[in-house]
């Protein structure tokens, strides 16, 4: 009943040790539509549930590519989780000019989890309130990286955020056998199947309130309405 | 009935990951007179109730251009909102010199969707106080966008803020079929319908209380109290 | 019974989206003595009751003039108005070097505006405790605007602030036919008659308790006790 | 019994758009031995009744000159005083090395006004908490000021602060027809009787309690014991 | 039941002289999975349970390289060890480019107790949340340090950090004989019988679940999983 | 029973006008030995009860010198008095060198009173917790102050600080017709004397825990054990 | 039962004019193991119970040399103790540099001193929480001296600090008279009594326990097990 008081401040450690602000920016990531990523031996896929304020509003992007052979799902606050889509673009972009190769996503991803690890120790400042999957293609092959507010990051086979995030990691844990040996359509299959566990009961999954990307070996790509709409049916 | 303790700064999550003063400062929305903003495939409609604190005072006016081909409406803290529109001429006026070309709508919004999702960010600061319907014609076509203080923001066929903006969301609702192929004269008239639906039981909507303005491939354009009358009576 | 939490800083919204803060500031222009405008096609006329502390001491000046052709009038804490009218004189002093004219009133009134909405948006500060009328006669004729801590401002045909203000509206309220018609002469009448319903039961307005200031096309002038009384016997 | 919530920081408004930090410090004036001040169509007087904190401690000085042609009286926090008083002397300075003149009164008091007034709005600081009573001759005549720590200032003809000054103004407006017209040695005489009155009932009123300073065309002085003696025999 | 009022600030003593704020951050360390440390007369070998978030994630590393003659176990806030990896280093790439030999490992223990003992001192910042284990093998031969958020480090013959680090401790201090004159192979065989102490009853310890690193005269190394398997098996 | 709620912030008034934490500062004198001070007219005495923590402890002197002609007697926070001590040592130090003469002793407790009245205006700061009894000799005789934390400064005949020094003090009340024609051997035991009366019932005041110092026209001197002896004797 | 309201922050007095965090920081120094200084007409002796974390953990060391003539012992939080052991070293190092000779004893302390005064006149920092026994050999002598985080010290004949350090004070106390003509092998004798007297009852001095400096005219060293064990067993 009596909350704790050691959950104000960025800066405050509860008795044991934890840091009570970063872990309800953690949260976050439950409030919004559930999104996931799914890594073959030789692709990523993302998917996402688009929703949207009303039938006269448009959908609300989960998606967006940051580099030609990589891009991010975000689950959390939009507006926070924008901000981080432009660093990370600005990120590939220099790594892009300077080396004149597209950045390594393990590099990319581990910039942007110490940028959010500083946010956890100044007072005065808050966490980011967004988790990232972030997914592509480079040189070592299909990569799926998972970042949250605390400044960690881990290394996925598949993976799910948001509302009810739970049931799509069970589908992908009973269906784990299946997931490296994929092929570029299964793996699309395999994100639209765990996307249906998170419905509610009336629920239906259709292919417009679905939003896709691939990566593979040539490159990131958001798939377009019709693209969605072929998988779906395939 | 007693508070959460998660709500007086600006930089706390609530442990559901919500940060409350952001919310809080959404609802300035709703302390003013409604707002509304409706497209077609041709037109950008704003339209406004306009109010004063007697009948010895001027109007409080709601709708402002911004660039010859687009402008605002303001929901909430008109003070806040006054100084967000300046920032958005100044903008607009900033890339005409540069580009020489009109502004591109969506390019103005997310600009003003960072710079509102800044101050959530910062201690010692507040969310803006207000939300804007931001309507114009571009290169593009008719655009119609809302912003909200959390540095959220949607494009939409057709959206209402502030007192009673949910009964005016309902009629267009109803009306949705209808208006993507409206004529520029049809959706003033929506506009006026949805805005009587604000309205209390003794209200009545008569043209010296609205504020309206169009926006289509000839720019954007306030009406006058005639042209408005004229609408009226069409 | 228990007061709201959301009301000890300027920068905290309230979950109605109110700055309570700055609403209090508001309230500043209730403690003093009351100050009325009123402005006909021709003229403004400003007029306030002064007050002294006792019968040895020199009266509270609540009328000020900024530049030849324009003034205003102070409810609330004098200090801070002190530091506004300075701010106003040396615009005003700035607008004529630069562009050798009037600074245009409404102009005047949106920067003292602006001045006082940052000052609700910085923690460790405070809005200004004043609410001014500001009248005067530049090229557009006649003008009287109301400013106030939020940064809002209106323009009015006849306005009043202060202690029992309210009385004050409502006589101009029934009189608003004969305001934009009246002659210099009937302005101030109108003036001193507002003025007169603001006081209790046993209180008489005399010319020595009355300051009074004209604005027309020939400037703004503070009358002398000796043309206050010509008026009041008029 | 309870304490309101919103005294305790300078910025922050009563609901009834008060500043509460700002009206204590202004109590702090009554927590010393009385001063005041008088003024003829001639001269000014300021006289104050000297305490120390005990036989063998020296009298606490509350007049002190700032110019040859002008002093100031201090109630309040002498060590606060004693930097305003700097502050005064070094306009003063200031002045007559500009202009080669007497610092005009006014203007001298409107300075230290509005440096009050600054204290009142910076967080983290407090308002001076000392008033004074200034006093001099200038161009326009004897002149006579108080100032508070609110940064108000007035214009007086007689006027005392500090423990039972109440009693003091009382003495005063009983005998407001006789000040105007007085001579050097009547305005002194009246401002013995003044302190007089504020006075415990077994306290009495002795020369050697008794600090005054004179200040008429010939400048401002401050009496040597003799001479308060001699006044007071006189 | 209730908290002392002491511990929600780095630089609040309480009446016993303590600062609870740094002894709160030197418990994060229970919240992971176990480390431990153990150091003969010619090598030290570290060693961790390593954990996952799931099946389908990858394991959460424990073990980082510092340089080519030591390294590091983590015990807390992984993102906070990051960055203490990332400044060690530095100091010993620094140490090499400017000495030509490697960083005495004292030497890199005490820059960091030291970078951890200024955060214990400033308000509005917080402890480091990890505690370290720092192993290698320099000059002076196998060293075995520990540190932790207070900025204290002490050096062990064997030590343990994490969940039920207590149960390894005391396994250390049963076998307190052989620890120094082991092989590297009865070290390694050391650590592993000592975090098995730490497992829950049904909890198996595997070769996949552990990460081992081995210092000796010839540098330090993580060991692949075939030569964990094969220690294992020895 | 409740304290008041204006008492923990320097830069707060009490509803009467009061700075409590400045008056709870002036307390501090009251914690440590009482020190003395009393001026004939021909010389200055200061004298302390020496302290120490133990027959193992040196004393903890209470008495400095500050220039040849003048010193000062500390009660209250020592280490707080010592870097006043050295202020004053410096300013006296930079006057001889700047006008090749004695700082005179008014003017180095004003700029120490400025000083200490500085550090009741600023958030974040504290006044300091130490008053000093000054004493010495310049061109204009002997000089006793005495000064406080709260920037008030007084002169004196005979003060005295500390422990019970309210008896000290009425022994110089009952005495202080001999004061002022005292012989510089007279000073010094009306010293003693007064010290003796702070003694408790079964305290004993001995040559050993007592400091003096005497300052005349040859200036100020710390006298030896061997001299206190004397005018123990004496 | 209820704390008092005064000591959460070091820049806040009590009604009583004390500085409880600094009181508070002074209890550190009772957390550790006890550690002494004992000096004679010729010789400084610093003694100290070393104790470890557990058998397989070096000892915790809290005797530490400064210069080669004189040295500290450390009471309180040891990483605290680290940076001030590191200033006093550097302090040596400049003045040997500057002057060519050994730094004073006493200025070294006073500059320690001072720099803990500091810590206790700034919001947002904390006093040093560590208690120091500073002891060596110079022109003067040996001299022994006590700091403790108010910015107070003091010199003694003998000293003891840390838990239970009143029973060896006791002891010195009672043996006062043998202390100032020991030799250096009766000085050491008589710290290892103090020291045993500070042990609870079950405990035993061991000389693998004690760490023991000695400093004479020539220079100060830290003695080696073996001449512990030598002095032990003397």
């Amino acid at each position: 009943m009596f909350r704790n008081q050691y959950d104000s401040d960025v800066t405050t450690y509860s008795p044991q040790g934890r840091l009570h602000q970063v872990e309800y920016a953690m949260e976050s990531q439950k409030l919004g539509s559930v999104i996931t990523g799914v890594r073959s031996n030789t692709h990523v896929v993302l998917a996402a549930i688009k929703r949207s304020s009303g039938p006269l509003c448009s959908y609300h992007e989960k998606i967006f590519d940051v580099d030609s052979h990589c891009g991010i799902a975000l689950a959390g606050l939009a507006a926070d989780g924008r901000g981080l889509c432009r660093y990370l673009r600005r990120e590939a972009m220099d790594h892009q000019y300077v080396y004149n190769s597209e950045v390594p996503i393990e590099r990319l991803v581990l910039g942007l989890a110490d940028k959010s690890q500083q946010r956890t120790q100044i007072e005065g400042s808050r966490p980011y309130g967004v988790s990232l999957i972030v997914g592509g293609h480079d040189r070592t092959g299909p990569r799926l990286f998972q970042t949250c507010p605390s400044g960690n990051c881990y290394e996925y086979y598949a993976c799910a955020l948001g509302q009810r995030a739970q049931s799509a990691m069970s589908f992908f844990d009973r269906n784990k056998e299946k997931i490296a040996e994929s092929t570029e359509a299964e793996l699309v299959r395999l994100a639209f199947d765990a996307l249906r566990t998170t419905l509610s009961e009336d629920g239906d999954l259709t292919p417009a309130s679905i939003s896709v990307a691939i990566a593979g070996a040539d490159g990131f790509k958001k798939l377009s309405d019709e693209e969605v709409l072929a998988f779906f049916q395939g």
